[in-house]
C-alpha cells in the first residue's frame, strides 16, 4: 500500500484521505491538477515528500487534461499549473522542488503533445520510486543510531503516510525496530492537526512498535526526566547553514532536548534542503486557518467560547545549534552543516 | 460573582462547576467533605488557590455533618476528613496548607462541638476574603511590571476561576489592563485539560481584554519572532530556592522565552511555597488518568485509534534559572530567590 498511487485505467491520482484517519481508512481518486492543489491545501495528503510527490502527479494530470495543440502550447499551460499547485502550502520545498523538476523535463524536446504527457507521468512515477528508495536509505542510516532499549519522543507524523510509502523519521524508527531494537516511542500529538495522536499512532500499531501519546508540552516533563534517549522529527525545509523548518512545535521540543543533553535529529531526503537560503529566518511560515485551533471538542463539548479568536502557525524554525544530526539518503550529517550540505548537494 | 461560595441555609458549598465551561455556566452544591474531594479530583474547581479554600470548606463541612458527642471525638473525625481531602491531588501545594490550618484551628480549646464547627466555618470565610485580598494586592505588585502595548503569554488559567475570585497571573493582567494599558493576551490552549481555550478565553471575553487562543507548542514560535514582551503563570507549588511546579508545559514555555530573552514571571500567593523543599525535583507530581489525553474529538471524529495509551502528567517544574520573577502578595521577588523566601516567609 502507498500513500500515492496512479490509477491508470482512469488517469487518476489514488490517495490516501488522511483527514478521517484513524477513524476511516479511505482513498481519494484526483482527475486534475486543481483537485491536487486543493487535497495539498486541505491536507488530505500531508508530509513534505509526499506532497512533492502529489504535485508531480498534478503536472502530469495537468498535461494529460489539456487540450494543447502543440508541445509549445502544453508548456504554457503547464507554467499556469505549476503555479497553482505551488500557492497550494508556502513552507515544504519539496512542492517547488517537484515542480520545478517537472518543468525542467517540459523544457526538453518531444515530437508531441503525447511525448510529454507520456515523460511527465514517467518521471512522477520516477518521483513516487526514488522517494521510496530514499527512504529506505534514510532509514538504514538513521538505524544506526538508535540504541536498543532507546526511549524516543517523535513529533508530527514522518512515516508512510507522509511520504509514498515508509517514512522518513519514523521510517528510522521502523527499521531500527525491524533490526531486533527494543523502542519505545513518545508520541507526540502535534496540535492542531494532531498528526501525532492520529496517523502516527495508527502506524505505530500497524508496526506494533510500543507507544504512547503525549501532550506536546509534556516533552519536557519526560526529557528532564532523563528518561528520554532521543527527539527525532522530519522537516518540511532545511536552509543551508541546517536550520530546519518543521511542523509546529519542533522548535519547542528541539530547546527542550537541548536543554537536557537529549539528541535531537532532524530526517528528510535532499529534496527538502533549499540550498539557496542562508538561514531558517528566511523561510515562509504556514499560517493555516484558525477554525484548525478553534474546533475542538472534548467529552462532546465544544471547548472554546463563541467569538474566541486564534493565531495558527503551521511550522516553526529549529535553529541548527539546537540540532545533533540531519539523517539523510546520503549519510548523517553531523555540524557544522553548512560546507556539508552545500558540498553533499553538488554530489547530486 | 465568586468561584466558591457558601450557602449558609442549606449548609453548602457552591462552586461553579469548570468542567462544562464555557458551554454552559452551571454551579455543583457540595453537601460533604467526600464531595468535595471528589469535586477536587474531577477538577470541577482546579486552581491551587481555589483548591486549598475548596478543602478548608470541606473540613467546615466534615465538622457539620459528624455527629460528634465531644471536641475530642470530632477532632478525630477531621483529621480522617483532612486525609480524604488531601489524597484528592497531590501536587499543589495549597490543599495540605489550607488542611494544616484547620486542623490548627480544630486543635484550639473548645467549650462545646458547635464552637469548633462555628470557628472551622469561620475560619473557611477568613481563607476565602483573604485569597481575593491577595489577589488584589499580587495584581498591584505585578501590574507594574507590565507595560502598555505589551504582548503576554498566558498558560492554563489563573483566573477569578482558579481562586476563589480575581486571580493571580490573570489577575496581573487584568488589573494593567483596567489601569488602561493596552495587552494583547496569546492564550496558550494548554492540553489536555485545556483550561487556557476554555476557561481563560471564557474570562478575557467578559473582562474585554483582546487575546488569541494558540496551540501550546506554537508559543515557541510567537517567542522567536520578538513580538512577546512577557510570559506569566501562576505556580502549583514553589520549592524553597524558586523552583515552580505548575500545569504541564509551563517549563517549556519557560525555556522558550528564556532562549529568547523573554521575562517569565510566576504569579501565587505564599500559600503556595513549600519552605520545606529544598528543590523542585522534590515535588509529587500528578499522572492523571490518559483518557484526558486519548479522548478528544476533532469535527465531530475520535482522535486516536483505539487501542492507543497516552502518558498523562498534569504538571513539571520550571527550575528557578529560568525565571525572572515571583509575582506574590508581598512584592516581586527577584534571583536570587532562596534567602528572600525564606526571610518573607518568616515575616508570616
Amino acid at each position: 500500500m502507498r500513500t500515492l498511487e496512479w490509477e491508470s485505467t482512469q488517469n487518476q491520482l489514488k490517495m490516501v484521505d488522511q483527514r478521517v484517519l484513524p477513524s476511516e481508512f479511505t482513498h481519494i481518486y484526483l482527475s486534475d491538477h486543481i483537485q491536487v492543489a486543493d487535497s495539498i491545501r486541505n491536507m488530505a495528503v500531508r508530509g513534505a515528500p509526499a506532497i512533492g510527490v502529489a504535485a508531480a502527479y498534478g503536472m502530469a494530470l495537468a498535461a494529460i487534461n489539456v487540450s494543447a495543440s502543440t508541445v509549445e502550447v502544453l508548456r504554457t499551460e503547464l507554467v499556469s499549473a505549476a503555479e497553482v499547485l505551488e500557492a497550494a502550502r508556502p513552507t515544504a520545498v519539496n512542492l517547488p522542488w517537484a515542480l520545478k523538476r517537472m518543468l525542467g523535463v517540459a523544457a526538453q524536446q518531444y515530437d508531441s503533445v503525447a511525448a510529454l504527457q507520456q515523460a511527465l507521468l514517467q518521471e512522477a512515477h520516477e518521483m513516487a520510486d526514488e522517494d521510496v528508495e530514499a527512504n529506505m536509505r534514510i532509514s538504514t542510516n538513521g538505524a544506526e543510531l538508535i540504541n536498543d532499549g532507546d526511549t524516543i519522543i517523535h513529533h508530527c507524523n514522518t512515516g508512510a503516510l507522509a511520504t509514498v510509502d515508509w517514512g522518513t523519521a519514523l521510517g528510522v524508527i521502523r527499521m531500527a525496530y525491524d533490526q531486533g531494537k527494543k523502542i519505545h516511542v513518545l508520541v507526540d500529538e502535534t496540535r492542531p492537526r494532531l498528526q501525532g495522536a492520529r496517523l502516527t499512532a495508527w502506524e505505530l500499531l500497524q508496526y506494533g512498535i510500543p507507544f504512547d501519546i503525549i501532550s506536546d508540552n509534556s516533552a519536557g516533563f519526560f526529557l528532564r526526566s532523563g528518561k528520554v534517549n532521543k527527539v527525532i522529527f522530519g522537516a518540511d525545509r532545511v536552509a543551508r547553514n541546517g536550520d530546519v523548518a518543521n511542523k509546529i512545535g519542533s522548535y519547542m521540543l528541539a530547546l527542550a532536548a537541548h536543554a537536557n543533553n537529549v539528541p535531537v535529529y532532524s530526517v528528510f531526503p535532499f529534496s527538502t534542503i533549499d540550498i539557496e537560503l542562508a538561514h531558517g529566518g528566511l523561510i515562509p511560515i504556514e499560517e493555516r486557518p484558525q477554525d484548525e485551533v478553534l474546533d475542538l471538542r472534548l467529552h462532546d463539548r465544544k471547548v472554546t467560547p463563541d467569538n474566541a479568536s486564534a493565531r495558527n502557525p503551521a511550522f516553526d524554525v529549529t535553529p541548527h545549534e539546537l540540532i545533533s544530526g540531519l539523517i539523510t539518503e546520503k549519510g548523517v550529517i553531523t555540524p557544522p552543516f553548512e560546507e556539508k550540505l552545500i558540498n553533499l548537494m553538488g554530489e547530486g
